[in-house]
């Protein structure tokens, strides 16, 4: 075992200044958006600025650019929709907090009574032969990091609504100057959320590391299984998140669509519909604030599973620090590499066409994959001993650094497969969306029918994919190794987040030109950059979805270690009713979110037929509609229906192992896994088919899509309810179940050591 | 270990009388059924015929009776589902058939390379101290077993269709003279079928037992091994049987509603829809035909599993032939019970009133249960010694018979109460099909959302009762206890499948007097038949996935003693891979059968269209449609589309096991099993409840109904579509999933010699 190039020292400074620099380079992008002004410019508009790198012919045609009032009703909307969505979380985040508080207590008092609160330094769990901190510390300090990772994912969601609030009717103006423009404006917008929250997670990460080691020194074993917490803090957040702003987005959407686009006949983001900045608050807490939080929770799991393994293979043993850091320099790197990676979008080339944005943002992709290909290489060679030994459920297996170097981009090549087969699925570019488009002639039910065998289909290459990565991970370096490898799908985070947050920020967009009244051919403008960011937040699930699978198996598999299990094998009764009502619950689950969002759309339903019905001169345009009423119902819902099944996935993983053990907690762990990832897979596919299938028939572009159209005609209105249909599948249940089983797998594995000393009470009488 | 009281002598004589008994009992309730004649009586109705048990103020009013063109136009009618069922039956076992030889070589080859076609006799595989027959004679022996059981399954089906096709005109006809009698004759004719079959599958098992032993001698080892290939027949026919004619059925049914009710506003199974007549042709092929082999395959399986398993316990290794006969004891007592129970509903009480027929279909299922734990009881003390051993993984375990009889009454209870669960949540006498139906209000979409929502949540109980019943009998008994408890709930099995016939019979009849022209009031009775119907139907598919997870999870447990695997560790890479993609096989298969049912509907939907636009006076009654196209169409696509979901279902286990090896197998399997009892419970669920909720707008029996109704409003359009989306999944992919689970498992246990010798070529090289 020779040691690694790179000294402890240099890996010291690497990771905190890769963090630095990636938080500078998300402010610059910040400072680059606001130089769009929202307040109306008296002066006109400014000379020749040439300031974001675009030429002025790519200006197609300014339109509007000198009314002020579009201005003036832009920044207005822009503070409805910024201040509903800043209301709810902060809401959201009250409840959110008690939870916090009650679940920080808890882990403490579970976790030090592993040792009955003693405060005496015990025999560590795997070296037997040295002794450890006491219990009790890692019950302080696994609650230290649960609340650390939770405050940060709830900064990183936070963030990310402000930027998108920021953004959205910024690109809105910039469309007034052309389809470039206003994608720079987007895509700078995403990348600001994306390089925050990467950059603040590996940052935080790294100063709770440093600060814990202070107490530690050379127990890393408890060191590292302290720093869990982190990850449970991060997901559990994401779990509220992703649920409680997934049922207000969907409940918003579905009740504006049924009555506006059903029953009124007027468009989406109409200003008369009551629904309508509820709508746009939702993309906002959902789609950016919830899946902000749920990929900072991969992130922050990963890191941990990789880290707590490490910790107990010879880097760990060894006190080899650079090794051990490898998990973050593998991310340090990734940040450097989606910074230049960005500059492809919005300095090196030019957006001429709306048909480019999709082109740009699939190139984003393949780049950054290769350029951390590279990365990784290098990462690999200079950090990593050639050889060295990692812990394998009780043994030590010798691994190569050139293994773990294929580890890292198996997962990250898994990852970009995902996302092509996801994009193949769900763009209206390619015939499965044109197929169920299609099957719109003969009705809604023969839609729904392709739709749901599209997003059945649409499951076999990923979980091929997903597979592969999994055994070549396995097999080269046990659970590491599939720690990395959900590491190298997420490590180029910051990228695949500026792509995803940039879909909704477009929506948003969209929705403010069409309420302030603007052209035909400025919508036409934000539509197009919507319709591209439909596939690329598919795209994101897609990403989002496998990196949990491998997540939560890593994390799996580092509480199985820890819990002391030798095998966790199905042929056991314990293991296999484990394994069945594991397989079960992702269908619970999502069985409550989809109810929730359907009670909670009908309630919304109710109130803009109310309105609708009551306010006079409303369909003419002549009266407001009461929007705050619609806001304060989707509030309202999912912060009541958030809780039955964020329960549901906080306290499955206590009881299974307080009353029934650890064997059967292993079996429900995989259970959830195996079954959750086809549910998550073909739930967001299917929705987004169904939604770019709608689209394709609106924006009647080959001769194809205009036997189906136009707007209004069967066709389309079969589409329309596929549409409906598919919002809560592909924005709520799908995505949710993600955070369902990874946050499983984590709360298992902080909470390992007590199931281990005190769980399986039912059969122990 | 004291003897079993039952003599071995005894034993050989009990079994195959029950079985005979089974018969002549189904033979009889023909001959009552065939006492109603379809020729017109020249002499009127019979004077006072109290044949049936019944008093003639049962007879609530006569219609029609004398009407000679009544009858002739039923009789024609019967002929041509008659005749379209029979045609495409033969044509489909044609195919079938082909598969059928090429399957038997294959097994023959691949069971035969096992000791390279050596005929001379070989070491034992679990004892080895002594010699067994030669490997050539196992694959011989098998073949010969999987053709008995193919052909049973087959003539079980074919013979169920017979029936069913014999009685439907009956029952309509005898709807004339009121619901009771109608009734009556539904539910014999499902009884012949039911008994049938039950007493078919056991005599023919038990003959082969009989046969194969004349050569087998003293090696009960080989015996067993060899008769699992009847399992395997069995099941593989269900396949093409279920996936074939659920197509069928789907294809037409959906196609008949997408024109006759959504676009043209006729009723259901009005003659002047061209699909009307292969609809009804559907129903006797997918909805009898195909679940009369699933329930045989599962039974057969059943068998097989706890037979085999048996035979290396100390059952075998004693030979110990009552206590080794158990499982086919339970079966015969099984007849018994079923018998006692069908004179409860066909002569013990009345039918008065049309609500009454849901209560008696309901005390069916509880007097068999009760009936049969007594008869568990009894077989149980008296067949078998008070303690024994079972194999479990390689060691013996020490069983008692109390502890057996506790395995198969779990098993039988469970499946009451998967039962009950799906009533209540298929049923529109309860609040969750009832919201559904509300939720119509706002149109199709959110009917679609609640829908799944519910099938979702329906899951949870019949899952917990599974594992319930795995977990106490695994823990008894070993797989010999999973083995038995599926036995168990399938020991009811003749009056289950009464039950199930009785359904699509009633359907039937209901469409024929519609098709006949007969009065409403007729119509009426027919469809309250129908409608408890359905539910009976949701029922019987509870029972058949319910059997079939317990099934697949005891043949699994043969597999990986046989395959000779020490665990299944879900934490190797091999084994994870294989559950994963196991847990994805479930959505492929959905994938393809329901996106054939969706293709074949739209070639049903331009036939008819075309046919109503083309031939001059159809609309109005005045000119036939051309039913024989229809026929066609539905037939082609079913016989084409079976083929690759087949494929995928038979190919899996053979291509797994022969190139990546048992380890990887066993994950499929594991995955396969919880992932598609998941699938298959909701997708048959959340069908039944859509069809219900539709039912329960028509009927408008309660002031809620009567706000969403009548027929032609927006709910109920909304209902119509929810109908027509649950068709594939509740009648096609839904219960298909069945068979996948159970057939893989028997495919692999049946091929597990070979894949143990050879698999796990991908890993070798």
């Amino acid at each position: 075992m020779s040691p690694a190039l790179l000294s402890s020292f240099a890996t010291e400074i690497i990771i905190p200044v890769c963090a630095v620099i990636g938080i500078i380079f998300s402010l610059f992008q910040w400072v680059l958006v606001s130089k769009v002004k929202v307040t109306p410019d008296r002066n006109g508009p400014p000379a020749n600025n040439n300031k974001n790198g675009y030429d002025d012919y790519l200006i197609e045609e300014e339109e509007g650019v000198n009314d002020h009032n579009i201005v003036i009703k832009c920044a207005e909307i822009q503070n409805a929709i910024s201040e509903g969505a800043t209301s709810f979380l902060v809401t959201e985040y009250q409840y959110v907090g008690i939870f916090m508080v009650v679940f920080a207590i808890l882990i403490f008092v579970f976790l030090g009574s592993v040792e009955g609160f003693s405060t005496k330094s015990q025999q560590c769990t795997y070296d037997k032969f040295r002794m450890c901190k006491p219990a009790i510390a890692t019950a302080l300090f696994s609650t230290i990091a649960f609340l650390l990772g939770a405050i940060t994912s709830i900064i990183s969601g936070y963030l990310g609504m402000k930027i998108a609030t920021y953004a959205n009717a910024r690109t809105t103006l910039e469309a007034r100057k052309g389809v470039g423009k206003a994608f720079v404006t987007a895509f700078r917008s995403g990348a600001v959320m994306g390089f925050l929250l990467a950059a603040n997670g590996l940052l935080v990460l790294y100063i709770a590391i440093n600060l814990f080691k202070l107490y530690y020194g050379d127990d890393w074993e408890g060191l590292f299984e302290a720093i869990t917490g982190y990850g449970l803090g991060g997901s559990s957040m994401a779990l509220f998140g992703r649920v409680g702003g997934g049922i207000y987005t969907k409940a918003a959407d579905v009740g504006a669509d049924l009555v506006g686009k059903v029953e009124r006949n007027i468009p989406e983001d109409d200003p008369r519909n009551p629904a309508v900045i509820a709508d746009n608050v939702g993309d906002n807490v959902g789609d950016i604030a919830g899946m902000g939080s749920d990929l900072f929770g991969s992130y922050a799991e990963s890191s941990c599973a990789a880290l707590v393994v490490a910790s107990i293979s010879s880097f760990g043993i060894e006190h080899d620090f650079t090794a051990m850091c490898y998990p973050l320099l593998v991310s340090s790197i990734g940040i450097l590499v989606c910074l230049i990676t960005t500059l492809f979008a919005t300095d090196f080339f030019e957006i001429k066409a709306v048909d480019e944005i999709q082109t740009t943002l699939k190139k984003q992709l393949i780049i950054s994959t290769v350029l951390m290909t590279v990365g990784i290489a290098i990462v690999s060679f200079i950090a990593l001993p050639t050889s060295f030994t990692i812990f394998n459920f009780g043994a030590q297996k010798v691994v190569h650094n050139w293994q773990l170097f294929l580890c890292v981009c198996v997962g990250l090549w898994a990852g970009l497969i995902i996302g092509f087969v996801t994009e193949y699925y769900t763009s209206n570019a390619y015939s499965p969306v044109q197929d169920v488009a299609d099957s719109c002639r003969t009705g809604a039910a023969t839609n729904v029918i392709f739709g749901l065998a599209l997003g059945y289909k649409s499951v076999i290459i990923p979980i091929f994919a997903i597979a592969i990565s999994i055994f070549v991970s396995f097999t080269f370096a046990a659970m590491y190794g599939i720690a990395v490898a959900a590491l190298g799908m997420l490590s180029t985070i910051a990228t695949g987040l500026a792509i995803d947050a940039y879909g909704p920020i477009s929506d948003n967009a969209g929705g403010i030109a069409e309420m302030a009244g603007m052209s035909h051919r400025i919508r036409e403008r934000t539509d197009a950059l919507d319709a591209a960011g439909n596939t690329t937040a598919a795209i994101g699930k897609g990403f989002a979805i496998g990196s949990a699978a491998l997540v939560s198996l890593a994390l799996f598999g580092a509480f199985v270690s820890r819990a002391g299990i030798e095998t966790v094998d199905v042929l056991t009764p314990k293991v296999f009713i484990g394994l069945i009502v594991g397989a079960m619950l992702p269908y619970w689950f999502s069985a409550m979110t989809m109810k929730s969002v359907g009670s909670a759309a009908l309630k919304m339903v109710e109130e803009v037929r109310r309105q609708f019905n009551t306010i006079p001169g409303l369909m003419e345009g002549l009266a407001k509609p009461d929007y705050a009423t619609c806001v304060k119902i989707s509030t309202d819902a999912s912060l009541r229906e958030m809780i039955p099944p964020g329960a549901l996935v906080m306290l499955t993983p206590l009881i299974v192992g307080t009353f029934f053990g650890v064997e059967t907690l292993s079996g429900v762990l995989a259970g959830a896994l195996v079954s959750g990832v086809q549910v998550a897979i073909s739930a967001s596919n299917t929705g987004g088919a169904w939604d770019n299938a709608k689209k394709y028939i609106e924006a009647g572009a080959s001769e194809h899509a205009r036997t189906l159209g136009p707007k209004g005609s069967e066709p389309h209105k079969a589409a329309v309810i596929g549409d409906t249909i598919g919002d809560p599948l592909k924005d709520t249940s799908g995505p949710s179940l993600n955070i369902l089983i990874k946050l499983m797998a984590v709360e298992s594995l902080v909470f390992a050591p007590f199931f281990a000393a005190h769980g399986g009470l039912l059969f122990k009488l």
